[in-house]
């Protein structure tokens, strides 16, 4: 990169940053917890974040679906009664703080509780910008191999808490556990690392206790 | 966007379509046919590579391992005897024309055949960037879910031929193949696709005889 493509990466950082910290004390005033939910394409991210919100009954849950195009996880939501609204990007591979902050006055955010940002599919770009959370929960599966924490640190080096998902389908793959928790330890020694399974629901209860602890 | 923003991005993309457009013209003119490969984060690329490659005996075949970082990938293609260079992005969601042409002369490129790039995991960028080839595979898996092609189209229209990989799971999984097959064709109704497994080796004598009617 030249010196000014690092000025312009730099300015658009610091402009992305202010605007993260608006939302992030928009939703914290109201006693709004936010939830950044990143994970490459089919990792069950919104499988996952249905069962984590049936943990969490009582605590009122809004969600912001992010996705290049279609409105399949919105409508998937409202369906089940979840306040749910979808965010296109247009092709943008990630969220970015204005897309978001242009997007909350679609919920009402008129109770305290938890809002959940299903960010892009993607597992490089989106772990890149802070977008008004207060933490990020990062889902990877089992069926995509042991090695990501190797080819894609950033998004375990940046992530709360992460979920090890479609754990039903140990028996049929290979995945090398030890190898998985090795790389993730040495990126990120302190994130809480669940095994679960969107499908069966195995695991969610240690999910959702750990979320009610942390917010 | 704005005007500015608009302008800057047309002139980044033109600037890359012109060293993409040297690059191909280089290998074409060595008789070098260029796959460029994209697929989500563990869609199995570089197994799939290896099974398509030993379907080519007898063609000499080269790799570029795209990876933001780790040489797993090249280590196990230079292992199975495969000519390989590891590309890092140090970051970047993809490989763009100037790093695919600083990465070449680490390659022979001194025999007919083909060279296939293995672009970084990621469903999105990848599929903006012309880098040099003279075909787009798309790989994808049953156990990502059938609605891919609905959420991120740019990938499925512009893939000259789709891979549609881990068939071994699809008795462990909920993949509803008609809907995944329906968005596909309305994205994309030429590009064939074939139903593989990189684990036992299924479909691949299929991939491989389409390739060599190819180039």
């Amino acid at each position: 990169m030249s010196t000014q493509d690092i000025k312009i990466m730099a300015d658009i950082n610091a402009e992305n940053d202010k605007i993260a910290a608006r939302t992030q004390k928009m939703l914290n005033d109201k006693g709004i917890f936010c939830v950044n939910v990143i994970g490459a394409p089919g990792a069950g991210k919104t499988s996952c974040l249905i069962r984590a919100i049936e943990g969490l009954q009582g605590i009122k849950c809004y969600v912001v679906e992010g996705d290049i195009q279609s409105d399949i996880d919105a409508d998937k939501l409202n369906a089940l009664g979840i306040e749910a609204v979808q965010l296109h990007t247009g092709g943008a591979c990630h969220i970015d703080g204005t897309l978001l902050e242009t997007t909350l006055p679609a919920l009402s955010l008129n109770e305290k509780g938890v809002l959940f940002i299903e960010n892009i599919g993607n597992l490089v770009c989106p772990a890149e910008f802070n977008i008004g959370e207060n933490i990020k929960l990062l889902i990877v599966t089992v069926a995509d191999g042991a090695d990501k924490p190797y080819k894609y640190p950033l998004a375990f080096e940046k992530a709360e808490a992460i979920l090890l998902n479609k754990a039903d389908l140990l028996p049929y793959v290979d995945f090398d556990m030890d190898y998985f928790l090795r790389g993730v330890k040495a990126l990120n020694p302190k994130a809480p690392i669940f095994t679960v399974s969107a499908k069966t629901g195995d695991g969610f209860s240690e999910v959702s206790k750990w979320l009610k602890a942390n917010f």
